[in-house]
């Protein structure tokens, strides 16, 4: 244990800091802060079914947090669930969907890049007796809706697909890929983990009839400790957890109602000019991507150029190991990930870039930079310098590859 | 829905508040809020498992935390397990025990007055082959130990009985209990849910050999969001949800990293004088509840009047309609639950109530009062003369019972 002290005192604050891993753990902006803040202790600290004013003032928290990303989504107040994180929600989803209606089918289908939370629930299920199949993607990480179309059958009674992926960012054409999965079978649940897409691609439930949806108030800079799982009204998934039930069914124990709060400021944030904040944090990820693509060589951008959310930058550094990079990076202030935050502890290649044809090397080599409103200009040149400094180095001290 | 923000808007702001509902949710104190702040954004903030410095920032939380819970109970920092509630934590000991130690038998044991998120969890069990026996409790809640011993067989895997009562406080007999269980069956897990006896009851695992033990920081008054599911070396536990490996196996998805540290902090305050807290928070119980039963008429007091938590009073009003009284007393002010939290929704009397004997009027008129070191003479002298007018008013206007 010592050994992360020890680690944090070398390492030391560098003079320049740059967090690029929100999507893996979100920096809070201090307004959403404030905002959580007379929840600890002013208002709304009660618990949101027991009848005295706190407990009053709570319930109006969960309810107001629950108007406000309806409104986002073009949905009803009453199909949001609090969780605790999106992973709770995806295991939901999974889980709870697949229980909830296995009278109708045993076929789930999912991408073959969902995240964990999705992927590792839904294998989870084959003990149970259900079949899990696992719909490719290209090169982009796109699913093919002929593909798609060809594996459902009456017997899949729950497909899900990402609306945008975590790593590499691919905005995937979901109302394409809804509209041939009800085609061939209309009473298959759609769910879709909306995490990184929310915030960054328009989602309207009233044209995009999806059954479930995944929030993650993180991944929208609100507080973590609140996911959100969204059902269409007469969606039945089987709750996992039992316990005392208060405003949330689904999952019993009490509210976390200073995060929902927060979690409403972020989407507030994320929302009141979506396109200008989308559009200006683009610019800087094609300054980032560009920048990086021009100044290194043997580099590989991961995912579609165009077909992106606004935030995203993920790029393969050859005869570099990508976790080596982080450590070297984060020395220099710049603090990104490799992979994924799943597989870098075990160091296996991310089943994303395998998924998308990446080569074991290319894969390992991965640096997902994950941008924010509040980065400028300024940041992405620092960025851009140092990834330059610090890939040289790694590739002068250790030629991986280079065999 | 704007049901709630009219009741607000009418009942108004009391001159003077007392909070007295920290068993539902907690109240949390300036200091632990300041201790969290800095996880937001400015140290900490990253992925505990990533390798960056706001992720090895994030990591040393969760490793400080471990010790400081440990030493609190004699344990070992790797037996902590971090989830974001009780109720998770309480799922978690008896779904996963159970699941994982199937092979072993089908016998699974609660005590009659376990909190909802180990009975329900532990009812749930029975469509899966499981039997679940509840042992039955004394007037004051107390398990006698020569009947749980007949109850305990070669078949029991898990055995479920809470330190000390969420709704009368009782403090249970465990080392007797745990010692009649390991006797006749040294293989059957014994697991506790202690989140109301933490901090108010010594726990020391060195003396008190349990395998699994259930803590909740907001009943420490740390912030709502964490729990703890504490595991001696080499118990098994399935898990409930698949997703991300990070620091804690046993829950997946990214740690709730500022409400860890607040736990810390929470623990670190509730502990620095344990003695003098717990004896000063005691006089101020009975301050209260020697009050109410001097001054108000037809009242009953539910649990051990000795052998109880320093933070609980729980006393039946005759005549009077629990939630009716809350409301009342919210008018005035003072915070208080009905029955438990669980059950007030429903309007259906306490389980807990039930099994201690409380006939239907008695168990429907209880009231909880959760005090805590913040709490004053003057705040106990306030809620006794409030309580008594309440009361009378409320046995005025409908006369619940007299007929």
């Amino acid at each position: 244990m010592p050994a992360v002290r020890e680690l944090l005192e070398i390492h030391g604050t560098p003079e320049r800091e740059v967090y690029l891993d929100n999507e893996n753990s979100g920096w809070v902006p201090p307004e959403v802060v404030s905002y959580m803040l007379p929840y600890y202790n002013k208002r709304g600290y009660g618990h949101p079914s027991i009848t005295n004013k706190p407990g009053w003032e709570a319930l109006e928290v969960i309810e107001e947090t629950s108007e406000e990303i309806a409104s986002t989504l073009g949905g009803e107040p009453a199909g949001v669930n609090f969780l605790h994180s999106g992973t709770e929600a995806n295991n939901l989803a999974v889980i709870g969907g697949a229980r909830a209606n296995r009278q109708k089918g045993k076929k789930i289908i999912i991408s073959d890049i969902e995240h964990y939370s999705v992927l590792l629930p839904a294998l989870s299920l084959e003990d149970a007796g259900f079949t899990v199949i696992r719909a490719p993607v290209n090169g982009e990480g796109f699913v093919d809706p002929d593909v798609l179309s060809a594996l459902v059958d009456k017997e899949t009674i729950l497909v899900s697909i990402q609306a945008a992926n975590h790593e590499i960012g691919t905005i995937q054409r979901l109302k394409e890929l809804l509209d041939v999965v009800k085609d061939k079978n209309p009473d298959a649940l759609f769910h879709t983990d909306a995490c990184d897409a929310y915030g960054r691609v328009p989602l309207d439930l009233k044209e995009l009839d999806l059954d479930m949806l995944t929030l993650s108030s993180h991944k929208v800079l609100g507080p973590k400790g609140v996911g959100v799982l969204y059902l269409k009204e007469g969606t039945r998934v089987e709750s996992l957890l039992k316990g005392a039930l208060s405003s949330q069914a689904l999952w019993p124990g009490v509210e976390n109602v200073p995060a929902i709060a927060g979690f409403k400021k972020a989407v507030e944030l994320a929302f009141e000019d979506f396109q200008g904040i989308n559009g200006r944090v683009a610019l800087l990820r094609d300054l980032l991507m560009e920048g990086i693509l021009d100044s290194v060589s043997d580099t590989l951008l991961n995912g579609s150029r165009k077909e992106r959310v606004s935030d995203n930058v993920n790029i393969s550094f050859l005869h570099v190991e990508g976790e080596a990079l982080t450590v070297e990076l984060s020395l220099r202030g710049v603090y990104v990930s490799s992979g994924s935050a799943c597989t870098s502890r075990v160091l296996e290649p991310s089943h994303v870039m395998l998924a998308i044809g990446r080569e074991y090397e290319a894969a390992h080599g991965s640096i997902l930079f994950k941008l924010m409103r509040y980065h400028d200009k300024e940041d992405m040149n620092y960025v851009i310098d140092q990834v330059g400094e610090a890939v040289s180095r790694l590739r002068k001290i250790s030629p991986l590859g280079k065999s």
